[in-house]
């Protein structure tokens, strides 16, 4: 196939490094959202993103490193699309951060798949990442609380727990062509978070 | 070492098929439990249940099936100690069956481990293999509840979330050497599965 060899040559546009670090990102959680890590080929990449094989690894020195930076930077992402709002009472902080977590799944599909599919890995490195961002995400929504100190190792369980339940169930949901409203999606997870914390209380 | 190779010779006892295939897998549990799937050695399993690396294989074709064949076991002991006693009312059927399995837990700490840190592999096979046993166990749930059939979707999607939270929470427990108490522990899942549950009655 001498004419599809042919168009393996950098053909995308030209970018800034930045512009075009964020374009790779974008074009590699696209693929690695849509199969297991193993199959993905950084070559396809490069050739989807228009760069040559070696400037997507002047960028990222391995597969791993590139996977690794995706999960990253789908995690910046969804943690400055939900940050909490102080003006509002916490309830309502929470409904409208998940309200804007849903709007990111809905606008990011394949990254969010990538994330938290594909970051189901053994590869210590990336589990590394994937924690690091639960105990983050863990400890903003623990602050919104304003939590007894006595409670905290619970609640801190509790709200990681329940970031895992959020996890599976909007994967589920994407799954399922998201047939279930999106507003029983998230009243839903609101109860499971509402429900765990009431319990936190109780033993207090 | 000489020596050492002498010791690789069976030198276990002789067991008929059956309890060997389940020796086999309870070293294979406690090995896949304590560090990530690439790291395990069917060697070094093989010579810790005193056989050949050959009579292994040829109960585990491959360390896939072996593998594989662990978590099988696994979700099949844990929904045989969890099964619903019917004589009782549904919520203390839950809270029963809850009971019994961080029993389970407490005394198979590296078949859970095994099966619930590793099992989050990319690979394909054991993906299918969790994805079964937590619809299996998922239909138990809903099952006990007698749902209404319009909010059913919505049901299942809460519960199978909610085994996701039940995961998260007693493997973080388990890593902080079970510090929080357990009927804490307990409290905070039957807390999330009944809040996520109410919410989906609010919507029908």
């Amino acid at each position: 196939m001498p004419e599809k060899k042919l168009s393996t040559q950098p053909i995308g546009p030209r970018l800034e490094p930045d512009a075009r670090r964020a374009h790779l990102l974008a074009v590699g959680a696209t693929a690695f959202g849509a199969k297991p890590y193993d199959e993905v080929q950084i070559d396809q990449i490069a050739q989807s993103a228009g760069v040559s094989r070696g400037l997507l690894y002047h960028y990222f020195p391995s597969k791993r490193h590139f996977f690794s930076a995706i999960v990253q930077s789908g995690y910046d992402e969804i943690l400055q699309a939900t940050q909490p709002d102080p003006a509002l009472p916490p309830s309502q902080q929470l409904r409208a951060s998940l309200t804007a977590y849903l709007d990111y799944v809905e606008s990011h599909p394949h990254t969010y798949r990538a994330i938290f599919r594909s970051a189901a890995s053994p590869d210590q490195a990336i589990q590394d990442v994937v924690n690091r961002n639960l105990d983050l995400q863990a400890k903003r929504i623990l602050a919104t609380l304003g939590s007894r100190p006595s409670a905290k190792a619970l609640k801190h369980l509790a709200i990681r727990s329940w970031l895992a339940f959020l996890v599976q169930a909007v994967l589920d949901w994407l799954d399922e062509g998201s047939r279930i409203p999106r507003r029983q999606l998230l009243d839903v997870c609101v109860g499971a978070l509402a429900g765990s914390l009431a319990a936190t209380e109780d033993g207090g």
